[in-house]
């Protein structure tokens, strides 16, 4: 015999969800899923509930079940959803359309930000630039960028977006795991704007686990993508996630537990955390820690590889890369930094390790006031020897 | 043919530490080992090396590992081996052979406290008592408490221990993971007495995975205990140092990264937890956050259950154990807190879940200055309302 629905008492159960200890009917489900969003929203009081709020949709799972959830919870908000449409060959057309029916089924405003029609490239268009391996992190930069414009567009300051829990609190751990603190304390629930003007940057599927959107979106036939996007590499992701599967394993409750770990962990980081010092970008006045922020390098990035075939790099010299300097400063070296970052030559890696040619000896650059920061390994000696072996011969 | 050392080029290679990248001769093995401990020592200010120092030896691998590789590190320091002789039958005994046989070698000062000669118990008599089932804690108070006693007699104001770099960073992510950080900030390198006139605990092996202590033994021809512990349950244990070893398997380098975030995160944490407020026991006269300390309350119950056959468990009435109030207050509560925690009621346990009689429904009592500390979870409620069922039938 099925076991009946915890809640109702009278369906037959078809989720189980250990962590809570409930296994309910499909519409007891929908409740529960809805009702923990409407007080995650409420408990970190991410918007009230007649608030405008812009609710970043990208036609997966999550930020469709969000859109969906958030219009079950909240009847009296206004919703806008926003969506960017990246121009990725047999993709973007597709989750642009599952947008499309989705906002029509809800009665939802949308606001569209058309990244070929109005900034004249799409995001296939890095594969031919500096970032053709590291094309999802130039997306993420895009996108971040564009749904602050569409937030603008359409006069909300929430801007809610679909990270749900296995998100989140693997992204949390591994930016624990490696100290990346100034990321991590960016994880929580309600990010303030950094300057004004800016959004509030809400999280309210932060409590829902993954496979719960899912569900959702089938029990609600709710349309969302069916496609994976060309570009995604998912094995660092799957790798995060399967750390986490196995930390969960013999507690069904880990991912509750560890989400509110940071959670106490991260306001008692943001007071050891150095704000960063912003100004406006030269080019677009948004927020920017240098002169030209980083959604207008890249589109500067893209466009110059598109019109004169320049992909950003520097110059070959037969095979190698040659660098050049000029009033005693690398002609790589500016404001915002390295700009050839991802390419630079096997000395700039190694440094602050340099080789003192009096000592014989590799040290740390008594010029860098970083050199403390350094983990040198015993490896990095090792290729720096190699280095001065090879320039030697 | 086989790898020959990296360092010393010469002698085929037998021990591999692929986590700094290196494979050793057991010479070069056992000066890395030797030097690490010196450059620990060091690094964390731990003692001079002129100093003296007392070091906790159990007779197993880790703590006979360091006691030897403190001597080898620092010949000029007085180190004092300081052992409790815990009365376990068939154990305590070969134990204490083992460590007479290492300080006859290094020709080392010992201490010794004989628990069964100066106290008139030993450690399986917790057998008998309410921690029957929690040997192992009961344990860890006693030889706590013992080492300071014989760090006072040996004149030593530094207590180093085998703590080796699995332990700690396992105990570390537990703790963190259970968001119990007053006890994760006192796993760092050097801990600060709690009270003057008490000792430095410091870790010189902090830095020294598990399975090189025993390498070290076997090539330093090392005496350590065979035997194991009688009351040792492993299961926890084992199950922490799986899960290092899985986040370690793809990164050798795991175990020493999250020690560095740890470190890292230790300071910031301190300044936000509150330090116990100590005074003296009333009994023994060292540090203790109630009346009478911890180690004092468990010889009272372990000398008790020897004379009188009373175990320190509360009054049973016929199978059920029964509380009783004076003056508007549980008997069991005393200024230490509850008396029989470990036993404490099914009512006790759900607290501050209660039931509200007027309401007909569980709330969290109002009288609970921690109230909003506590994750209720559903199977609370309904553990309460199976108990008020019962209570009511």
């Amino acid at each position: 015999m099925p076991a009946t629905c915890s809640r109702c008492r009278s369906a037959a159960a078809e989720v189980n969800l250990p962590y809570a200890k409930l296994r309910l009917c499909a519409r007891c489900f929908k409740d529960f899923y809805t009702n923990r969003i409407r007080r995650t929203v409420e408990d970190f009081k991410m918007f009230r509930s007649d608030d405008r709020v812009g609710v970043a949709v990208s036609g997966g799972k999550d930020s469709m079940a969000l859109l969906h959830g958030l219009k079950e919870a909240f009847p009296a908000a206004e919703f806008v959803a926003l969506h960017v449409d990246l121009g990725i060959r047999g993709y973007s057309e597709h989750c642009r359309e599952k947008v499309e029916e989705l906002v029509e089924m809800l009665d939802v405003e949308l606001e569209v930000f058309d990244l070929q029609r109005e900034l004249g490239f799409s995001i296939d268009d890095f594969k031919d630039t500096l970032y053709r391996r590291k094309v999802c992190s130039a997306c993420g930069t895009i996108k971040r960028h564009l749904f602050e414009v569409l937030a603008g567009r359409a006069k909300t300051r929430v801007l809610a977006t679909g990270h749900n829990l296995d998100d989140v609190v693997s992204m949390m751990l591994n930016n624990f795991f490696n100290r990346n603190w100034s990321q991590l304390v960016r994880l929580k629930p309600v990010l303030e704007p950094l300057m004004p003007n800016q959004t509030f940057k809400v999280k309210p599927l932060i409590k829902t686990p993954e496979d719960e959107n899912l569900l959702y979106c089938l029990y609600s036939e709710i349309p969302f993508r069916e496609e994976n996007c060309p570009h995604a590499h998912l094995g660092r992701l799957r790798r995060n996630r399967e750390t986490l599967e196995y930390l969960s394993k013999d507690n069904p409750n880990f991912k509750y537990q560890m989400l509110r770990t940071f959670l106490k962990l991260i306001p008692i980081l943001e007071e050891h955390i150095e704000k960063p010092k912003l100004r406006k970008c030269e080019v677009c006045g948004y927020p920017s820690s240098s002169q030209i922020c980083a959604f207008c390098r890249r589109v500067k990035i893209v466009k110059e590889a598109r019109t004169s075939g320049n992909k950003g790099e520097p110059r070959r010299d037969g095979k190698k890369f040659r660098l050049k300097n000029k009033f005693g400063r690398c002609v790589f070296l500016t404001d915002e930094g390295c700009k050839i970052y991802a390419f630079r030559p096997e000395g700039c890696r190694l440094y602050p390790l340099v080789f003192d040619d009096s000592l014989k000896k590799p040290v740390l650059d008594e010029l860098c006031p970083y050199r403390e920061e350094f983990d040198i390994k015993k490896s990095d000696l090792e290729r720096l020897l190699r280095l001065i072996e090879k320039l030697e011969t």
